[in-house]
């Protein structure tokens, strides 16, 4: 395979390949995203309530309703670090108690890297929020019996969220301690 | 907002945006990743086997176990033509009954476009599978029991594919008529 030079869109790389099946030999070019590994956390306070956040994202043009997350830095050492770090961050929010819940890939078509999913228990708010620069973030407090109703009215629509609330739903189909 | 001009990748095309905060009125700049809409398919043989594809993808340089899916074309009308196009294409198989069960965002951060699943029921080989140039796909029936396994074990790992065992597991919840 022959790869191609990235070019740096700053969130992710881009880069052209020329790859070579295996099967047939065909040579053919394929397109890659670079982009760090990303977390994202499913925050529950001790009353059972999500920690969501609504922000305007550019992609869509539209305002979201998410789960906190965002891309693993330099600087985090683990997943686990950046899932706090990030939790941190977007809400002000602390946990006490962390733990791993799956890890999924946001397209192996196109994308190399992997979405890591957290289950923070004992969620509570430590300070104020300290976003990026050009995040603007609200944190909403939602009733985790809530959540499956609100992906089913298309009011969260991230397919990592989404994927993040099956890791959820398996863990207490399998007799996660909630 | 200062509207970049798009890079074509093919599969998708990149631009550069020059946003306003609504809020501070700050200036900054994002990265958009514009693609056609997706679709995926959960499609059951009567008795009860998914049909999954297996195959190479270039993001992650591995092989995936996946469902069937693509990208909407032009010439599809709608998602639903789309989701019937991609099945036969890439497995050979058909389906009697087809349902959709919901739709997410693969990314609102960087990506303008959406991913719908379907439901195919009574699905049953109807002819060799067609793939696009680049596509080498192997056909793999699972019992739908298994699936969640196959997550769990990270045999299944596609983003968009967890998010479609979502909206399954919330259809049998609901009563879906399997």
């Amino acid at each position: 395979m022959k790869r191609g030079t990235p070019v740096d869109f700053k969130v992710f790389r881009v880069r052209r390949d020329r790859a070579r099946s295996p099967k047939t030999g065909k040579a053919h070019d394929v397109t890659v995203l670079e982009a760090p590994d990303w977390v994202n956390v499913v925050a529950l306070t001790d009353h059972d309530e999500a920690v969501l956040v609504r922000q305007f994202r550019h992609g869509t043009e539209a305002t979201t309703l998410e789960i906190p997350g965002g891309a693993v830095d330099a600087s985090d050492r683990t997943p686990l670090v950046a899932a706090k770090r990030e939790l941190r961050e977007e809400t002000g929010y602390v946990a006490r108690q962390w733990r791993r819940l799956g890890v999924v890939e946001p397209n192996p078509a196109i994308q190399s890297n992997s979405c890591w999913t957290f289950l923070a228990e004992g969620a509570r708010p430590a300070g104020e929020a300290d976003p990026d620069e050009g995040e603007e973030l609200e944190v909403v407090l939602v009733p985790r019996s809530r959540l499956d109703s609100l992906v089913r009215a298309g009011k969260i629509r991230h397919s990592l969220v989404v994927a993040a609330f099956y890791w959820l739903g398996r863990h207490r189909a399998e007799g996660g301690n909630r």
